[in-house]
């Protein structure tokens, strides 16, 4: 593995999810892959689980992580190509890239859309320009549009429940839905997206995105998935589902609507094949779940964010190991 | 020791302050104590010796520590229960402790009182919901009415004194003044009631709070020193004087008057025994305590700070040995 | 050596470009000289290269750093001697450093000038304080008037750019240029002065520097170096070029002017003997040097900026080895 960026750049998410769930039997039986090796963590905006998470991961492989929040404690980045700089960025990304890929083995980078020009976040601007110039890995905490490492955690959340959790009704493949919850502020797509293109690349589930009209994803992440605006068609004899607010794709960065129908609660799930319910957090509770749903055991919003560990270390000890 | 949030949470005060001087003189000698475990530092206010002390400590330990500053690398937390999260909360402590105790071994926590409520700083609201929902220990770096790390460290410097400097006059016990004084903005009453409350659990000291009217402190950590609103009274013979400001307890939050009287100067020293002038920093100068005293040989304040770290570390150390 | 505040704290600078360009070929190579010491980076101003660079160098060293940003995660420092602290700083330096001193076993320190109070400024106070009051060596991460270890990295760049390239004609001494260039904001003297101070003190080089009327730098720096208001006079046959902006000393922190025909441009580099272009980071593309300097061969921006791992790291042994 070169990059960590999307689903394209793992050959055998399979194979993936169950080194991650190697990790978690047994934390540090890599624990010199990363020895004399540094990790950069960059921050263009908040984070706590992929922040801390990642930061494990590394402790656990015995690298040496080092964040910083290039938004406090350093500068407004360029990245125009021709830019005459005499506004407000200080230090264009062709002069800043390169540089922290000489201080560091790998670089981690967590960067969001403005939501305010499509083209412009979707063309993932920032992290390619990274790519191009910083001449080490790089491994997004999320981008404009995607939420990679968050993605791998879903599905092996999704494999050990599999594995440990006796469905009530075996079925070749679980059915399992993304659901649009209501939200109070206009959030990137970039989870959403990149659960639907790693359950789609996966391929071993019957999948359905449900959400009001108008809000469809876009065509390149939701390709393959039922689509349905009837969440409660969507619900029926699910086996996970996925709560996840997200603002709309095509007339860009709006919030149409909040009916609070939408939100997901103990009623609702009784649709459901005794749902496992997920969430990739932080969650407004009671507004795109319910206290009574997130507080019962059909709740894995605990687990999932725990695995968010075992994602990052199977991911960085890939990388590592490419680079030996 | 389970969890290092008041003085309840230890039972032999002199076995501790022997355990952090025994550090003091040979700080790595449980170097592998802490290998392999994380110590996770959640700030959501700011904090210099205390986040630099612990950060030593868990080195000195061999412990990993990973600083959080959640107020501006996270974001607001909901305490509320049942809370319809549709405002400016971001996520529940219910969902964010679960996962901060899933990454590490310990957590610290730094959070402020609102100075507002009294009710609700004193019901200790995040510090008791985080052990509630974090499932490991956790050790107070200063919550809205306690500072128990700064407290232990003020035995440490109190026994260190006695063991190292002749007192003037011997005597049975140790004659401890507490003493307000001015200040320009309200502050927290919580290192005034740790230290009250590790004095009197102590109980190895003559123990007299003074301050003007108005400004006594919560009944529950002050009982059983002897209370006066006169300052010369207080200060005479006395060995130790402990110079802190607090803002009222009653009418609560409140400054109600700055006589400059209140501050300690070389001329009121003299009406005590040769006394060692103590504060927990950061200090007002010519405010609080006057330079001529911050800069005498009376003052222990830099003593003090540097104990801070073998505070933290004897802590630290029970707790790891409690898991064992 | 004991600090590293200006060049007078060096006695030999070939040795020290030597020290460091071994590094460079061999990183690991004292990984135990830092063992068990703590290297405290303390900002009072933003930095990337610096903070990072410096961390790395540490970590080479076995050493443990920890960062604290003064401004962000602390509060406001006194500096006035007798201060009345009844406004806006909460800690006097003096109660601060020492403290800071017993924690560490080094410490680093980046500070701007006010660009309001020359005198002020140049009195470099704060530095000057904390080495007074902190008790262990001090290393300068740029302070009010100077940038040390940036000099020592340009030296360094110079020195392997000598040694690996050939220049277009062999000369006893190199031609180094330092010009202004405009910039959108005023900025600090600091590199500029470090620049010509430490190139002054090696004396191996034709040193010339060149601004617009009225931006002299303070005599105590540039004395020594050939000074002309004519760019393409100084350019003339140059072998190295350092492009960096300066407010006024004179009529200190101001902008009198921007006039665009100071940008470094391609045309202007043919004036040189295929002069390498030096700048220390982050750059205005296309207000001080155009893209296509920047993006050609003649750039030697981002070995500068890698080099900044070896300078620190160089010091940082020096100053361990003294102590040792």
């Amino acid at each position: 593995m070169n990059n960590f960026i999307s689903v394209h750049d793992v050959t055998d998410i399979n194979a993936l999810v169950q080194k991650a769930l190697a990790y978690k039997a047994d934390p540090l039986k890599d624990k010199l892959l990363g020895a004399n090796k540094r990790l950069g963590l960059l921050f263009l905006n908040p984070s706590l689980r992929t922040r801390l998470s990642t930061q494990v991961a590394a402790a656990n492989l015995g690298m040496e992580a080092i964040v910083f929040n290039v938004d406090k404690e350093g500068w407004t980045l360029e990245f125009e190509e021709g830019a005459i700089m005499s506004g407000n960025t200080v230090e264009h990304i062709k002069d800043a890239a390169p540089i922290l890929g000489s201080y560091f083995n790998v670089l981690c980078i967590r960067t969001f859309p403005s939501l305010k020009n499509r083209e412009d976040d979707y063309s993932e601007l920032f992290i390619s320009q990274f790519i191009k110039y910083c001449g080490v890995p790089v491994i997004s905490l999320e981008s404009a549009t995607l939420h990679p490492l968050q993605s791998l955690t879903d599905i092996i959340t999704i494999q050990e429940v599999m594995a440990k959790e006796e469905l009530k009704q075996k079925k070749a493949k679980p059915k399992i839905v993304l659901t649009w919850a209501p939200h109070v502020k206009p959030l990137p797509q970039c989870v959403a997206n990149s659960f639907a293109q790693w359950i789609n690349a996966w391929g071993e589930a019957d999948f359905v995105i449900t959400h009001p009209e108008d809000y469809e994803l876009a065509e390149q992440f939701s390709k393959g998935a039922t689509i349905t605006h009837d969440q409660d068609e969507a619900l029926k004899d699910a086996d996970f589902v996925y709560v996840k607010n997200w603002s709309t794709y095509n007339d860009y960065g709006k919030i149409y609507e909040n009916d609070p129908a939408w939100m997901l609660t103990e009623e609702k799930l009784k649709l459901t094949n005794q749902a496992k319910v997920m969430h990739c957090l932080p969650v407004r509770r009671n507004v795109e779940l319910s206290d009574e749903v997130l507080d019962s055991a059909s709740s894995v919003v605990t687990r999932q964010a725990s695995n968010r560990v075992w994602a990052a270390q199977a991911v960085l000890s890939e990388i590592l190991k490419a680079k030996q």
